[in-house]
C-alpha cells in the first residue's frame, strides 16, 4: 500500500537531477529540479514534476475546494487540519456523500495503509498517518491499517529479502504508526499474513468480479509477472468493506468507508469502487495526498537505502540539522546578492515546504514565505526554521515510539470490537 | 480440486455420443461410445476417449507395474487394495521415494481434496476416498483434506450461485467424506474459506515463484479470466508442503507428501513440485486414478444436474436398480443369437467396469469377465451383478452418512495435532 516515500521510489528509474549545493544556492531552480522528463504516478513509480490538476483530471477524481474545507470545519465542529487546510490533501472521491451521511448521524470507518519495505521510515511515511488521526480525533470514528506485508515480498526483486523480514519490518513500523497517537480503543493494525483468512471471503468475491485485462490495463502487470501480483489488488481492496472485518464491525456490517491516502495508490480504489458497483457493495470514499518531496527535490526518490535523501524519524538532532543544511533542495539564489535582489523560490524550497507539511502555525509560515520572496530571508535562515520544527517534531515522536511497547503492539493488532 | 464426477464435465462439451437402449444391446460398441473426437484432459474438461499410456508419456509420470504393488504390499504387510491391483491407480510420480524414506521409519501425510460443486455426490466422487482410506489404513499415516469452495466459486460461470453456497457444499461433502471412515485422531478436513490465512504464507511463496505465463500454459488461463483464477492454482498447491499446516504438523515440519488424485489433477502437482524446486520445498509425490465413467459409458459425463447420468449416494435400491438397468451403456450384443456366439465385450460395458471399482470379490470379477466375453453372461445377468453390488455399498454409505453429526463435522475440520 502506502508507498516507499510517499513519493517517487523503489523500481523507479528518476535520477537524482537536482542537487542542492551547500549552503542552499543554486542556478535553475525555477522548473524545481526536474527537466521536461515523463511523468509517471502508479502505486509503484512516481517520477516527474507532478502536475496535480492533470492528476485530477486523469484519474477522474475532484479537487478539495475551500468551500469543503469549510464543511468539514462546520461538520466536525473542528479546524481543518493544516494539511487539509494547506492542500496537501487536494482531491476526492465522495467525501461529500461521507459528509451527507454523517450529517444525518450515520457513521464511517476509516482505512489506510503501509508497504512496510524498510524498518526506518521517513518523515513521508508520517503523513497520511498524522493526517488520518485528525480525520479519527475529528469525527471520532474507527480506523483499520493495512501492512501489506505479503504484497511487499511479491513485488520485491531482492531475492535476498524474505517474507518474514516483511512481517517484521511491518511490526516495526506498527510501533511507530501507533506513536502517531491513535486511539487504541478505535483502532486495528493487521498485517495481510495474519489476517487475510478473515478477509479471504471479500477477497475472492473482488477477485471474481475483476479480470486479468483490467489490472493489466491500470498497474501495467505483463505476463511474466508473478501470478500473486494479479491476485493482490483485491487484497487491498478487500478493507474498504467494513464486511471484510467481521470480528471487528460484525459480518453484516456495511458501514461506509473513506480511505486517506496518497495519490498514486488511487489506481487500487478506483478499481475496488469498479467492483463495488458490480457486488453491489458501498463504493469507498478517498481523500488523496500530494507527493512529500525528497531532500534533494522533486524527482529525485527518498529511499532507505540512502540515508541522506530523507529525514527518517530515528534521525537525532544533530543528523537532522545536516541533512537540511548540506542536502535540503534550496529556492535561493546563486549569491548573497542576487538573492537581496530578486528573491528565493518558496516552491521549490525544501525547508519551506518541510515547514508546510509540519508547522502548525500559519502566521510564521506567512511571514517566511513573505520574507524569502522578497529576500529578506535568506535560505540558511529558512532551514534554520525547519530544523528545529523538524527536530522538535521528531523528538516527540522518538518519546512517544519508546513508550510503545509490545504489548500495547498486542492490543492494537488483536481483532476485536471498535468503538464506533 | 477433485472434478465433479472424476471424469469429463462442467465446462466440456462433449456430448453424450452414446447412450444404451434399454436392455443393453446396440451396435457401434467397439470404440467405447467415443468416436475420433479430440482427447482433453484439464482439471475442468475430460472429454474424449482417454488413453492412459500417452497420458502418461504426455503428462511425464510413470506407469505403476506389478512390482510395485507389490513392494507396497510388503511395505504395508496388506494385501493391495482392488483399486490399486485392477489398476484404477495406474500412474505415480515419486512413490518408490515415499517407499523408500517410509522402510527406514520416516512417515508422510497424505494430501487430496474435493471441488463442493454439489450437495449430492456420485460413485466417481468416492474413488479417491475409498483409495485414500486404504492408504490412511495400510501406512498409518494422518491425512489433510481440501475443499475447494474458493476455487469452485472463482470458476463457476453460474451467477446464481453464491460463494457461500460452495462453503455450505462443502460442509455437506465433507460429512459424506468422513462416512468413507477415515480416522477421526488422524484426518483434518478443512474449508479454504476457512483456512487460507493459516496457509497464506506458502501461498505467497507459491505465488511469488510461479508467474502468469507458467499457469497460462499449465491451465490455458485467458486476460479475460478473473484474476482469482489466476492465482488459485498456489491455493490448491498450498497443502503439498506440511508447513502450510503450523497447527497440524508444526510450524517447521517438512513432512514428505504423497497425493491420490485423478490424473486430471496433475497439471496443479507438476506446477506444485517446479515451483518446490524453486522453494526448496521437498516435492509431493502422487499417486493417479483413472476416471470413473458416467452410466452412459466413456465420452458421456456425470453431472449433479442430470440425474440419470450416475448413481449418487443418496439414491435408493430401486433407483440403482433402474438406473443401471435403463441407462447403463453395455458391451452386449444387438440380439441374444448374436451375443451368445460373439460374446460381449467387458471394457465397455459399464455394469462390468462398475463392479470393478466396488466388488472386492477377484474370483467373481473373473468368472463375470469370462463368461460375458463367452456369450455365457448376458447383459442383463450382468447389471444384475452390478446392481446388487451398488445397492449394498450405497446402503452402507448411508448408514454410515446417518451417523456423521455435526459434532463430527466439527472434530474433523477443527484445526489440531494429529497422530502419527
Amino acid at each position: 500500500m502506502e508507498k516507499e516515500g510517499n513519493s517517487g521510489n523503489e523500481g523507479t528509474k528518476s535520477e537524482t537531477s537536482a542537487m542542492s549545493v551547500e549552503g542552499g544556492v543554486r542556478t535553475d531552480v525555477e522548473n524545481g529540479g526536474g527537466g521536461g522528463e515523463e511523468v509517471v504516478v502508479t502505486p509503484w513509480t512516481v517520477s516527474g514534476v507532478v502536475d496535480y490538476d492533470k492528476l485530477v483530471k486523469d484519474f477522474g477524481s475532484k479537487r478539495i475546494d475551500q468551500d469543503l474545507v469549510e464543511r468539514i470545519e462546520r461538520v466536525t465542529g473542528k479546524p481543518a487540519h493544516p494539511l487539509l487546510r494547506r492542500g496537501v490533501f487536494f482531491s476526492h472521491r465522495d467525501l461529500g456523500f461521507i459528509l451527507d451521511l454523517y450529517e444525518k448521524g450515520k457513521k464511517f470507518f476509516l482505512y489506510t495503509g503501509r508497504g512496510p519495505s524498510s524498518r526506518a521510515l521517513h518523515l513521508g511515511h508520517l503523513i497520511p498517518f498524522m493526517f488520518t488521526k485528525y480525520l479519527q480525533e475529528a469525527f471520532n470514528v474507527p480506523l483499520v491499517i493495512q501492512l501489506t506485508d505479503d504484497e511487499k515480498f511479491l513485488f520485491t526483486q531482492d531475492p535476498k529479502k524474505k517474507l518474514e523480514d516483511f512481517y517484521q519490518m511491518g511490526k516495526d513500523n506498527a510501533k511507530d504508526i501507533i506513536a502517531c497517537g491513535f486511539d487504541p480503543e478505535k483502532t486495528f493494525i493487521f498485517s495481510d499474513l495474519d489476517y487475510v483468512g478473515t478477509m479471504w471471503k471479500n477477497i475472492v468475491k473482488i477477485q471474481k468480479a475483476v479480470t486479468y485485462n483490467q489490472v493489466k490495463g491500470i498497474f501495467g502487470f505483463t505476463d511474466s509477472d508473478n501470478i500473486g501480483k494479479h491476485g493482490f489488488p483485491a487484497v487491498q481492496a478487500a478493507p474498504s468493506f467494513s464486511s471484510s472485518f467481521p470480528d471487528i464491525f460484525g459480518e453484516k456490517s456495511d458501514l461506509p468507508c473513506l480511505i486517506p491516502c496518497a495519490i498514486d495508490q488511487d489506481p487500487y480504489f478506483r478499481m475496488t469502487r469498479d467492483a463495488a458497483h458490480r457486488l453491489k457493495l458501498k463504493k469507498p470514499a478517498l481523500i488523496h495526498s500530494k507527493f512529500f518531496p525528497a531532500l534533494q527535490g522533486d524527482n529525485t526518490k527518498m529511499s532507505a537505502s540512502d540515508e541522506n535523501s530523507a529525514i527518517f524519524i530515528t534521525d537525532t538532532p544533530a543528523q537532522i540539522k545536516k541533512k537540511v543544511n548540506k542536502y535540503a533542495f534550496s529556492g535561493g539564489r546563486a549569491t548573497l546578492e542576487e538573492h537581496r535582489e530578486l528573491g528565493g523560490i518558496v516552491e521549490v524550497d525544501i525547508a519551506y515546504r518541510y515547514l508546510t507539511f509540519f508547522c502548525d502555525d500559519d502566521e510564521l509560515i506567512e511571514k517566511l514565505a513573505d520574507g524569502y520572496r522578497k529576500g529578506e530571508i535568506l535560505s540558511g535562515e529558512m532551514k534554520l526554521e525547519c530544523i528545529k520544527v523538524l527536530q522538535d517534531m521528531v523528538k516527540q515522536h522518538q518519546v512517544r515510539r519508546a513508550e510503545v511497547t509490545d504489548e500495547t503492539l498486542k492490543k492494537f493488532m488483536t481483532p476485536r470490537a471498535l468503538e464506533r
